[in-house]
């Protein structure tokens, strides 16, 4: 059975030596691991001075552009700091890992927005080129399977190649998502700082894809983007996704037990 | 064939573009590539405010001391940074390229020194801990015959995996050489700022082995070290060591006619 499980960056920095043990465990099983990591690269920019530019788009959506200093932060603190922390965590606790980014061997490729609209001072709309960012177009799931036969556990940060080669930032659960439909996954995990899908005060145990489909619509903001592309994911052919708690001392026995809300069948 | 090509930071940052549009050509050639950049994360020590720690040896030598800060902007900067940015320069133009750093798969195994002795004010003599800086023991040549055989060109950031799991700052020549000797390569390319070993005011265009290590006493430091290990790398089973220019439009067409310093046979 191969399983893709994501954690956003709050899980990771709250409980990254239990997930790297756990992981571990399941080392050599058909695992793919897939990391986020915004909050930290903000703590980097600011480091480093990077003033971050904050945009508005003409539906009143404001949302942080990604300029060449800004990614370069990203670059260094995802591939960099993040991605090999993971890796060497879980080889202390006695796994295989082998981190990548979605650059190396063009694992993943994006589309990079050429101009976007943007209202500037006194609601006046400007365009301005569309920044380092990007949108999942495909996966080579060649590379992946090669790691995963040799015995090995990939370690995945949210990078792409754009058309003309150029890196872009990804967003860390479409990246899991493409992977696992890439690779055929049965199972697609993410791992977040809630139990699950919270409808009526209690966790939404199993959902069908449809039915996640309609309630994304009525969510708050965050859970409503991840379970839209729950949905979408069993749609592309990934059996069941499951969304989950990446707290306490054994977040990946969840896994097991499907424990929280599952999306799929 | 197999080859081995390395670059130290100067090289690779006057020359990146012809480096890797050179490589993307040799790409699924049975080409594995390690970079150096040490000047480049002394560049991002300043930007991060990180103080360099320079210690003295009780023969005199003063050196870069690694500490947990100073680790952090060198992982971020070589395996981060330099990595990606020369992975997808080379697949750009048309290769198929695999970042990699020596933690992935235990790729590179390093022995931490646990003590050093350093010369303190007034001369009197301090044990401190070691830093985060190895000495490669072990390379795991599995995971780069399985990337060349999927027809991909791995391309090497100078980490190491120490004994208890913790990332390590190993020096670049060392990789480059550890790993043509694992994987059995044919051929080691240093690419310098210069164009091979000066002896007398002329390049020696040929050296054996122990004429290598002879001369490594009597030539000025950094070179010496780079013949040393040359020679090393030859008695190690690798056919020959090509020491020679980075610079130019066509760096690697000097492998074809082995233009500069070749070690071996």
């Amino acid at each position: 059975m191969v399983i893709v499980v994501k954690a956003g960056g709050r899980a990771l920095q709250s409980n990254m030596e239990n997930i790297a043990r756990n992981l571990a465990r399941m080392s050599g099983e058909g695992i793919v691991f897939v990391h986020g990591g915004g909050d930290v690269v903000t703590e980097y920019s600011k480091k480093l001075g990077v003033t971050p530019i904050i945009v508005t788009s003409p539906s009143g959506i404001r949302s942080r552009y990604t300029d060449e200093k800004e990614l370069e932060v990203y670059v260094m603190t995802m591939a960099g700091k993040l991605n090999k922390e993971i890796v060497s965590a879980i080889q202390r606790y006695g796994g295989k890992a082998v981190g990548l980014s979605g650059v190396d061997g063009g694992l993943l490729i994006a589309e990079r927005k050429k101009k976007i609209i943007i209202v500037g001072e006194h609601g006046r709309k400007r365009i301005i080129p569309g920044g380092y960012t990007g949108s999942i177009r495909a996966v080579n799931a060649s590379l992946i399977n090669q790691l995963l036969q040799a015995g090995y556990l990939p370690v995945i940060a949210p990078l792409a190649l754009g058309a003309e080669g150029e890196i872009l930032n990804v967003d860390g659960d479409q990246a899991a998502s493409w992977i696992a439909r890439g690779i055929a996954a049965e199972l697609l995990v993410f791992l977040s700082d809630v139990d699950g899908v919270i409808v009526d005060g209690r966790v939404a145990e199993r959902l069908t894809a449809s039915e996640a489909s309609e309630l994304a619509k009525k969510i708050g903001p965050g859970m409503n983007r991840k379970v839209a592309l729950a949905s979408e994911t069993v749609l592309g052919g990934v059996k069941r996704v499951l969304i989950t708690s990446g707290l306490g001392e054994d977040p990946l026995s969840r896994i097991s037990t499907l424990q929280g809300t599952v999306i799929g069948e």
